[in-house]
């Protein structure tokens, strides 16, 4: 396991289509934050992940925790972090959301996603593991 | 143009998600409303359009005017009624929703359609026409 | 603990908007559809999740947590159904939704809630309490 | 009517949630495509939509047009417009998209919008009518 640290970062803003009757962003939006920032980071990396699914690869969400801290509201800005794990054929997100204003956190995640190639569950993706590397601090 | 009328209704109920912090639903969730109204309606006439899809049609829609009328609330159950006109390449359904409590109008649609067949523009589609001819009122 | 039993449960259908270019519904519309539940399970129990927030009282979701079992797809009728538990302060809806076609799970859920009242985290809401009671399988 | 031009872009990117199972954005998400870029726009002239709400003063959508020209794409990024005039009580918010890598229209919407103030249709909001003129292009 060892120690991790975020490696990709993007700074988002609370639309007001996203926020419910309570007057904060609606819990199922968060979701929304999540997986855009990860497929922002994956393109970033190089990995599209439509591209992917043309090819047949897909990474599937497995399951997902999410702790709810703070609300967002409209108008906050908000940074969405994230570091990769490998925990057996699971690739774990480790998300997290950070209101900009006073660098609160507003949620925390752990995305759990398998690969599917050709519908059967593969043990790795090569791109992915370099993901993980990256995100794991090397302590001497 | 001649005289038509509603060929087809379903009844759906307000989804609190869907309100936004003006405590109504918001503008953009009623071309949800239309959209499921019109593949339900598709549908129940075994037109599917993810079938559709998949055999290279789309019928895709090139315009759409809403007028918004009564918003409707959490909890409300409404009406979504439609009926299908032809003008040129263009397949009009014309819709409406209507709160159920009291039968007032919510909001008047009219959705504009065009068949696209791998790619290209069709004048019809049989299946269509076969909708417009329904919704035409019979007058001695 | 002891023993629970689904107290609730809703059938509903998948709308085409709900599904993305994987060709499934987007794991955050799960969110919709479990938020759905449990406020169409409220007002069924005369609990008005608006009339709450009116009042000054919100059931804020803490934290979720949810697994992907098998994806739903356009067109699909689903059985969405809950129990409620308590543990310390926070109530634990357990949710779990079935594709109708062969009862097949879709997701299974858990979600921790917890009442706050005028902004100040509340111990117990009597409603809820009820909810609780009724979820409990009496055994001799 | 004269002559206008408009006052207000942004740039966006679509997100891949937004994008339904014909691999393009779904009809509905210009929706929020246009009122985000709506309420940016305000807020960027101190004109706050929750602010405005709290005060009574809601800026309603009567009616909406939108004309879709070219589909958007997941990873594509575009610049939302607008400019703004007046017909009768009713402020008009014309806008279009432009998908970024070509300038190519993706679509163009004419959003009509009226004043309500506590429940009552206003004339004028002395806010919006500075917007109106910005809007209008002086010649000699």
């Amino acid at each position: 396991m060892g120690v991790h640290m975020y490696i990709y970062e993007i700074e988002l803003k609370v639309r007001d289509y996203e926020c419910d009757i309570q007057g904060v962003v609606n819990n199922s939006v968060y979701q929304n934050y999540l997986e855009h920032t990860r497929h922002e980071f994956l393109e970033k990396n190089n990995i599209s992940f439509a591209e992917l699914h043309k090819k047949g690869i897909d990474a599937m969400v497995s399951s997902i925790e999410i702790a709810y801290k703070t609300p967002l509201k409209p108008g906050d800005n908000f940074i969405s972090k994230l570091y990769v794990a490998k925990e057996g054929v699971r690739y774990i997100f480790h998300q997290a959301i950070y209101r900009k204003s006073d660098n609160k956190l507003a949620i925390k995640a752990k995305v759990n996603a398998v690969v599917v190639i050709n519908g059967k569950l593969a043990t790795a993706l090569p791109e992915f593991d370099d993901l993980v590397a990256r995100s794991e601090v090397k302590t001497v």
